[in-house]
């Protein structure tokens, strides 16, 4: 008997007749022999309406009580689920995060786990139950107050229960078959991969691709949780999310990757970044350390870093940087403030940019990946303007409105395409 | 400095717009130096909207879920509420039932309070903070599962945290003025009363007076608390509930009913009552115990009980019941299956019919007041069905068309009737 942990997301549980369809599904997997712990999420648009009912009372909710009210949201489907459970023949209960003992820090809107003590959820199962569990939400040990987990934080929920106890399998449900390996809107070829690293699913989910967040990927790869990414609306395989022993020894020289393993495990984009150069910039030590304790002070998330090297008489560099469109204003501002001290020439803002991320594990060993890829973005005369890089993944900064034809273009030159459409997978590359 | 426990129902929470003004009310309350504990039910119709959702999903949704799913519709009023407090610039903080220390036993739906903890709710205040508390909620000791207290749960709950924290008063606001001495709809002459003994607030109650539910004014009565019946939408004082010491032994004899003692408290009517008579019951000792025992097994709640003195030399007799109308199927059902062990003559049904109380501590020692009130129904030739009567009470079973009529022929004759119409106290007799 296997025990399989299932999270569902609020699009699969947005209406009654949803609810029962997962219902359907989660009594399916237990009939089939397998013990089953489901991982629910708020229904469908719950958790912004009671934000926007929040904000009519109170021009700025505590923490806190935003807390106790989003936790609502998942009480009403994991209860709800747990009677349609229960009404398909199959014994349920429901607990909430606090009963099923995710245990967190105090930050309440983003409250990071610090235990996990399933020991009701554990009882539960014993007793022949379907356990059903809220998503998202916690409680701080030391005030006993209701935490949840920010956004995405169901999937953390799935993943760390299915952690502590020990499950076979963590199967995340949404409304697209699987990972691709782009996104089908953009990339009509794209096809479902059957399997990814956890370390090529990091660099897919920190560089823009959406279906799994890249905190719940983080744990299982940490603590060695089998993801299965697949749909609620089929029956088909999804894509495995295999976490590596130890990703960091993996090479060829040891034989350690297996001789399958793909040179290229997809290509992730990402629309929200904007890029700030800072023109002139004195080029002594310290100079752009000083720069980023600015922006890291005022919390803004520094992703890509490019200094150029200085070439003329003046001994001044330009540093370039992306970070989120939404804290724009905010690295701006930062920035013309310490205008003096830092000593630059000018500022220059640009969010009409566009990230493409080409990933896959297998280029740690083959040097031929990076002139494939930047022979394809030359062919289509794409302009580059920013690179970074890690072991696994070649990451380039292109003008916006050339992005989609770039990632169209690196797809085709590294053979992913299909021969069909992905349209008939149902994906929507959510 | 005081203490002060506030209820506000469902119906004073509605929306946005009243969550503020209760939450400028409740500030109020503490500027003027109190000490705040709210207790608040779920916002207007969201219990009766989650009941329909649970049976969209489930025919016969189990009780421990049902009981999960309701207690969400006040954690989302609870939040809602501290967070308008907040904005008004008093800290506050919201607590569940569990979190406030209301234990119950596990009958889920309709559990009952076995003790109350509310120790989080007393470092609270002495931290400073309006303690805000969800009605109706609970948390069953040994299985640690969430329960509710069943219909008019959030004034057991004031009244109950009201004993537990020593509070001066126990506020139950709605959009009633207060207790008047009959239903204005009814009888347009009714007044306000400003003070009622708790036991003759328990005989309204129980028959028919809808303000105050029975369960609360019990405890209220038995641990001593005062509540003050008000409402949410002016500053008028309301109906003050006053506990007697020991009513049972009030008598004029002892001197202790205070000369002031009103004779007459108020008129309940109460139309949600059926009437069967068994007629032809052989009159043999243990046949009328069988009937009541048949009805109790079955859980039918019978209220009136009137037995005919056998006059034929048949040795039969007719025995009347009322009961609750949703119980008329479910009784009469358990009759007739019964028939020939009983051994009846035949049984009648009748749904149309009401029942009046005169309810006032003053008439234990008034033997006049009988005389009144059954000539009050002769003069408007009003046929009385069935009598029963309490130290503090006298109830007729009348048609159901007779009822309102006979509600205000016996207030006049009590001189109850006050000089203006009652709407203009804005009472509508909830």
């Amino acid at each position: 008997m296997s025990l399989i942990v299932q999270k569902f997301g609020g699009s699969s549980v947005a209406d009654a007749a949803s609810i029962r369809r997962v219902a359907r599904r989660v009594v399916e997997t237990r009939d089939a022999g397998n013990d089953v712990v489901v991982v629910v999420s708020a229904m469908g648009d719950t958790t912004d309406e009671l934000i926007d009912l929040a904000n009519e009372v109170a021009p700025k909710p505590p923490a806190r009580e935003m807390d106790m009210l989003l936790t609502s949201g998942e009480r009403i489907s994991m209860s709800l689920l747990a009677m349609a459970v229960s009404a398909y023949g199959a014994p349920a209960q429901s607990f909430t995060g606090s009963q099923a003992g995710m245990i967190t820090d105090g930050d309440h809107g983003a409250a990071s786990l610090v235990e996990v003590n399933p020991e009701r959820i554990r009882e539960s199962l014993d007793q022949g139950n379907i356990a059903i569990v809220a998503g998202f939400q916690g409680v701080h040990r030391a005030t006993k107050d209701i935490t949840t987990l920010g956004r995405g934080g169901s999937d953390t929920t799935a993943v760390a229960l299915a952690a502590a106890l020990d499950a076979d399998v963590c199967e995340i449900y949404s409304d697209v078959d699987g990972v691709f390996t782009a996104d089908p809107r953009i990339a009509p070829k794209a096809h479902k991969l059957e399997e990814i690293s956890s370390e090529e699913m990091l660099e897919m989910a920190a560089n823009g691709a959406k279906i799994l967040h890249l905190r719940c990927v983080e744990y299982a790869r940490r603590f060695g949780v089998k993801l299965h990414v697949r749909s609620s609306f089929t029956h088909h395989e999804g894509t495995w999310v295999i976490p590596s022993p130890d990703d960091t020894t993996v090479s060829v020289h040891t034989q350690e990757i297996p001789l399958e393993q793909p040179l290229i495990a997809g290509i992730a984009h990402d629309r929200t970044q904007a890029k700030i150069t800072v023109v002139g910039v004195p080029d002594r030590p310290g100079i752009a350390s000083g720069i980023f304790r600015l922006l890291a002070d005022a919390k803004v998330n520094v992703d890509m870093i490019v200094q150029n090297v200085s070439v003329s008489d003046e001994k001044t560099t330009d540093l370039s940087v992306t970070i989120p469109e939404t804290q724009g204003d905010l690295a701006m501002s930062m920035l013309r403030a310490a205008e003096e001290k830092i000593g630059y020439a000018s500022l220059e803002y640009n969010d009409q940019v566009g990230k493409l991320s080409l990933v896959g594990a297998g280029m740690k060993s083959n040097p031929g990946v990076s002139f494939t890829f930047f022979d394809a973005l030359a062919e289509h005369d794409i302009n580059i303007d920013m690179i970074s890089t890690s072991e696994v993944r070649i990451s380039v900064v292109t003008a916006a409105d050339r992005l989609d034809e770039a990632v169209r273009a690196v797809h085709s030159a590294f053979g992913l395409d299909s021969q069909q459409d992905a349209a008939v997978y149902g994906g929507t590359g959510r």
